[in-house]
């Protein structure tokens, strides 16, 4: 029987790791429904970051959630994401709770999606219409969502965004569909985050063996500091971050 | 028993196990561009298995390419599959070179698409339309694809299935899209899958730890034994899958 | 200068047309945005006339929309509507002022829309997505929609319905998109109205050459009668209608 | 001057009338299915025009079919076309023979369609995915196309126009899908194309009263007098185009 995870550093005992765990391991959850929901874009897309963030401000906001945007802002910006680098920080984001809910995307939304899904915690939905919004908010109750930003966006692409949106939001995660499939569906996704923390490494073990300047890039965006550490709910992880950052 | 990963740094037992590991990492090599492709199915859209498999072979045999339908084959068959399950068998044929491309779904496409995520070595896109999938394959190259079987599914679905499949594989993936942003995009692509390499454990660790009957049936599909002894090119994951579901 | 239309019949003259015309031309008037609105299913489709009309109530009755269904209520129904004579049906519907606007489809929603469009006064719209819907009540002003209630209609089918009624009924149509759009959109709006009014003979005209089985047909299911002549704002129509189907 | 219908009872002067119409309803015969394919841009998408005729000319001159080109060929032609006048345009090169096929299209493809099958002789689907475009083709056997320009057109927006090309000209219209519907698919075909027979005025009727500066303006694109008046086969459509827009 395994009592601990194999990345654990020789000399590490099971006993201990699981305190240490138990401290950094921010448990979501939505009190009240109300989330810190952040928004992540890459540099391909940056230049819709203002009608983005104002379209999920326009639909959240009104249903008392708080919206954090993490850049890029515009395609000028200093500090560049990739979509690689938005998977990192959504899973800063999501595994440290200073995010309930991530929105990012990238031109088709695949390459977003798929960095995001290789981080522990994060179960990122590839969302291009409100019914696929509803459903997989209600079936599959993820923490995140990457979108196309520019496959299939053109004229009226905002107003997409924003029936997106609404739909994601307008009702609590993972309700069921139909609601009278709620237990397996739940039951499913339950066994898939149990799966997840058998297939990823721990967060703050992954973050110091990523390639430091791709992780210390993903982490420089201009509002980072003070978005982050404000938000964030485990020491261990904030102590992981400065580690790779620096203190100020 | 392997209670480490692989990407341990030096002096961590590091070499031994490169050593291992250089035995089992089988690496994708889509010789001539010719692929042994795999179908699986979930149970809830299993009923629609022979409809998929029948529509595959009609657009990639006559491409040279190979179709392995490991199921479900309909929705009374003994062994069920959840899409949880279905992200387990994709990472065995994937990681194990049993299969060079995994053609999976579920209702939605994206509870599978999670799952498949979820494991290393795996890109699994998740695609809706002919566009979808002709960009997934040239600009992110992955190895996976969930399709949705049951939402936007309707009269002509098979059609739409049969244009997605002649996308997906009309070229060899990772081409680039436009094709003058190939080298960016195989850039992020390999940043990504060494993103994978540290973020995941490997799949002969993954699997003993994760719930042995959930695992098991994931690999006890009336074809599993036949098609995947036959085509895994990895001697410590054909040995890490029979310690689960027994010799014969 | 043509002060008539073509169709009339000799010996009739230009000013008692116009007379004649004043007394049936229904004007449209969407007062207060409360709308009349018929649901019209052909045959192919109809098993799903319930599921359609409680969405399309769910969606418009809260804001005061009344909604007749004028069947087919299920593939059974003694009456059947081809998609042929749903254009006839809602022409009749719409030129006398009977409904306000009309939802009706078929398989593809295709032969539906192009059966509408063939009346005069009718401006059908093809809709697939909650987008579609916005942008054609916003920028065509139509007053009838065609969509497809089995293509594309899979899991979830339902709430895509009711994303689409949302979009297109959210605010009263021909607003404009983008907003300071209107002018010139409503322009060509009235422009095609004016060019339709050449295009097309006069419904009057039009009903007693067509087929008489195929008219008699449209016109003849359940609660045709019942509906129809209590909500009927043209004379002239109601008269060529009785001609048809009989008084009683 | 034209003042009545072909539908007109018979002793009033229908015969004669018959007589002219038999000179110039041109019967669409698509032998060996080769087509004249038509395009037409208007004003809004006329950025487009270039590679939209790229992408057609690709597709289907390998078939064997020609394409003409109308325009408009830049946002800045002399000759602007409002999606109203691609109806008109579109209604005579269908009705004359000039054209078997026309692509036209709008920002959402729904102006377009709406002018398109204001005409007699014009059966315009509205297509956004290859799978409409198929269905349309072989349930509807339209010879018409409107096509969204810019909604839905974002990145890859040439790959899905390509697509619907490829599925539109695939095979012969009207084949039936699935084949064994063809029977009563073409049946209501032909009953349309007769219900429209009735509720359209002739072409040679309608084109003397529309708007002269509207219906000249249609007709005035920089290649129209070189297209047209090499492909038109019934004079008295060319006649009455002449009376419009002069003889040279």
């Amino acid at each position: 029987m395994v009592l601990y995870y194999s990345h654990v550093k020789a000399g590490e005992e099971g006993h201990q790791k699981v305190v240490i765990n138990s401290i950094c391991s921010y448990n979501k959850e939505r009190t009240d429904n109300i989330m810190k929901i952040a928004l992540i874009n890459e540099n391909s897309q940056a230049a819709k970051n203002a009608m983005i963030c104002e379209t999920l401000r326009k639909v959240v906001e009104p249903m008392g959630h708080e919206v954090f945007n993490y850049g890029m802002y515009t395609a000028e910006d200093e500090h560049q994401l990739t979509y690689v680098q938005n998977g990192i920080l959504a899973a800063v984001l999501l595994n440290s709770g200073a995010a309930d809910f991530v929105i990012t995307g990238c031109g088709t939304g695949e390459g977003a999606m798929l960095a995001c899904n290789a981080f522990p915690k994060v179960l990122c939905g590839h969302i291009e219409s409100p019914l696929d919004a509803y459903l997989f908010s209600q079936v599959n109750d993820g923490n995140c969502v990457a979108l196309p930003f520019a496959e299939n966006f053109g004229w009226g692409g905002e107003l997409n965004l924003e029936y997106i949106f609404e739909k994601l939001f307008c009702t609590p995660g993972g309700g069921g569909y139909p609601k009278e499939r709620v237990v397996p569906e739940q039951r499913n996704k339950k066994i898939l985050d149990e799966v997840k923390t058998v297939t990823h490494a721990d967060l703050c073990d992954i973050l110091p063996k990523l390639d430091r300047e791709l992780c210390k890039g993903a982490l420089s965006g201009e509002k980072f500091r003070e978005y982050f550490f404000a938000n964030c709910k485990c020491d261990k992880i904030a102590a992981a971050v400065k580690e790779i950052i620096g203190e100020n």
